[in-house]
């Protein structure tokens, strides 16, 4: 059956996978059989999709991933987004010759879509179109096919500039944590050192976490505080953003 | 020539145009001839076409408008958007009757982009298709097609929340502004009022804003100072988002 039969013609989807887990940020990638580059987990929509569910089934297919927050970021729309035989060639690789108007070798617009998570938290798995599907260093990427560098790049931005107007660590931190230890997430996303008591001082302002009365034991050092998210202000910050105050 | 051939098939574009002039805040809307609802104006992109190019040229041929800086905010792909005899019964009131498998039939995914601009700055005029082009209040909107409403609230919802992060201003007050004119400006996008203190001690805090030697004359009160915006800050913040800090 031609592709245009089962899917939405001149769409996909593509997934920014960023995974967290002891300061180190990575992304979920995968290696296609006879492909030199990477890429990104995407696919293509059903002719009677929901975009936002299309994109939970392509992630799950594959990467294996399930029950991800996704959400939508930016719409990729350039003319040329790869070279119109970079899909030919691969697939004559694999033995497969396709006709010239063949719908893979016409223009996809893609949506971008973006998650993070706590990656030892879970199991991708490759499809069986790909030899890998594997965490990367956000440090030390592979070459990425088509226009997907620029897709992740974007992605990371977003999320960098998320960190701002939106809480983040719940899923990502232990129940309860030091803030040492959130400020090291903040400083691994944003790839950068952040003054210890201005970064307290502005998260405890916004009123997302409450101070416990243990402290984290067995240390050397002074015995730090615990905290764990007001998790009914941490969704309403979510919600309406930091801040508020207007 | 079918649709099909001259533009990319599945996909098409909404602009949600919010006009401020003097408190008020407005939406550009078309009526178009033989529909009883209002619409948003939207139209197709070109085989060849980048996205973000095509959707100036939409706006341009439905409204007049040009020069305009449009944001993507998100796409709507719910599989029923509309009625699938919306459209024919629209053309059919033409005496058009088209074919069951007419492309104008099939699903579209649309993507929403978003501006605001000075209304009493700009000139829109109906294309061929609409009987009114008009701006139209946003507490008395008329009933709108398809999932137009829907697109409209979402925009709206971005609009304010961006509203905490990104600076706004420029190019809707006068090069030179008094402290309440800017908070009318937030006032009247929030749709709510706000503490005069607060405000003033925030947007001071951004550094977006110098105030001026010269008072505003005229008036029967003590004369307020007058404020201009820090074009290379303000644009800095635009890039960043506003606050900064980590």
């Amino acid at each position: 059956m031609e592709g245009t039969e089962v899917y939405l013609p001149s769409l996909s989807l593509d997934c920014v996978i960023f995974g967290f887990h002891e300061n180190q940020l990575k992304v979920l990638l995968l290696k296609m059989k006879n492909a030199k580059e990477w890429c990104l987990p995407g696919g293509f929509i059903l002719k009677n999709e929901d975009i936002n569910e299309a994109v939970k089934r392509v992630l799950k297919e594959r990467t294996g991933l399930s029950k991800i927050f996704l959400q939508q970021f930016n719409v990729f729309g350039k003319p040329k987004r790869s070279d119109s035989n970079f899909h030919r060639n691969i697939l004559r690789k694999d033995g497969i010759e396709l006709k010239n108007d063949h719908w893979l070798f016409r223009r996809f617009v893609t949506i971008g879509y973006y998650a993070l998570v706590e990656y030892s938290y879970v199991n991708p798995r490759p499809d069986s179109f790909s030899d890998y599907c594997t965490w990367r260093d956000i440090d030390d990427l592979p070459k990425l096919m088509m226009d997907h560098r620029q897709i992740l790049d974007k992605a990371l931005q977003i999320l960098r500039s998320h960190l701002r107007y939106h809480p983040i660590g719940y899923n990502l931190l232990p129940e309860k944590f030091t803030m040492p230890q959130l400020q090291r997430l903040y400083e691994t996303i944003l790839h950068k050192k952040l003054d210890r008591r201005n970064f307290q001082r502005k998260i405890l302002s916004y009123g997302i976490m409450k101070r416990l009365k243990e402290v984290k034991t067995g240390g050397a050092h002074k015995a730090p505080y615990l905290y764990s998210f007001d998790l009914p202000n941490y969704h309403k910050a979510l919600e309406e953003g930091l801040q508020g105050g207007w």
